[in-house]
């Protein structure tokens, strides 16, 4: 499977030399629409806490997040990974900006699917209770 | 990994005979305890169809419904897994009558642990959006 799909594109320059348009050049990544979003991926994506923290690290922040913007403790080939299956999962869209790959959260996407889903887990992720259950 | 610890208890009968007491033979299987249960383990237990049919019957049903009223497109000993990690990851309580295994969804202990996960798991599962996202 292609990491990406090269549909760059080639432009005639006024001096009619063939050259790449760095601006223009799209470099585009599989992702699921959002009605495809499937329930088994989503929370297999979400049971590992590498691609939790991930997830909250950008429901925390800005939009458009660089790989490289992630502390990790993993190899940056494992880090690719699951950057990798949260987007083929449909939890973020990635993209390419220049040679960065930039991260956004799929929150409305998922949302939409799964309503409430998605901020569980990040309350989950964030401030789990401790506290025993079922002494109500 | 023994399927079922066996303590078991012995009792002296009036005739002075060691005998199985059957009715108070207790044959426990391992549990966490709710402050234990894992997000990990959850999430990754859900993510399963066929164990989300199994909690999602267990949600919408009485407790203690014996693992035989499961009608699952799966062998006898795969069943017996899906509800092992079900058991194992705190989602159900798992105890015997007779040679019978009774099942239950520990919806309280993980509403207190992790709020509105479970509910949005069983919202997803049985009625999953399929409406466009991202267009409000």
């Amino acid at each position: 499977m292609p990491y990406y799909a090269d549909d760059s594109t080639l432009e005639v320059t006024p001096g009619n030399v063939i050259a790449w348009n760095q601006e223009e050049t799209v470099r585009t990544l599989p992702h699921p629409d959002a009605q495809e979003i499937a329930l088994d991926q989503v929370l297999s994506a979400l049971a590992d806490p590498i691609r939790r923290r991930i997830v909250t690290q950008l429901a925390g922040g800005h939009d458009d997040q660089a790989c490289i913007a992630f502390d990790l403790p993993v190899t940056k080939s494992t880090s690719t990974h699951h950057f990798r299956v949260l987007r083929e999962a449909g939890v973020i869209t990635q993209r390419y900006r220049g040679t960065a790959i930039l991260n956004c959260l799929r929150d409305e996407d998922l949302d939409a699917r799964f309503p409430g889903l998605l901020g569980a887990v990040l309350a989950a992720e964030t401030e789990p209770s401790g506290a025993p259950a079922g002494d109500s």
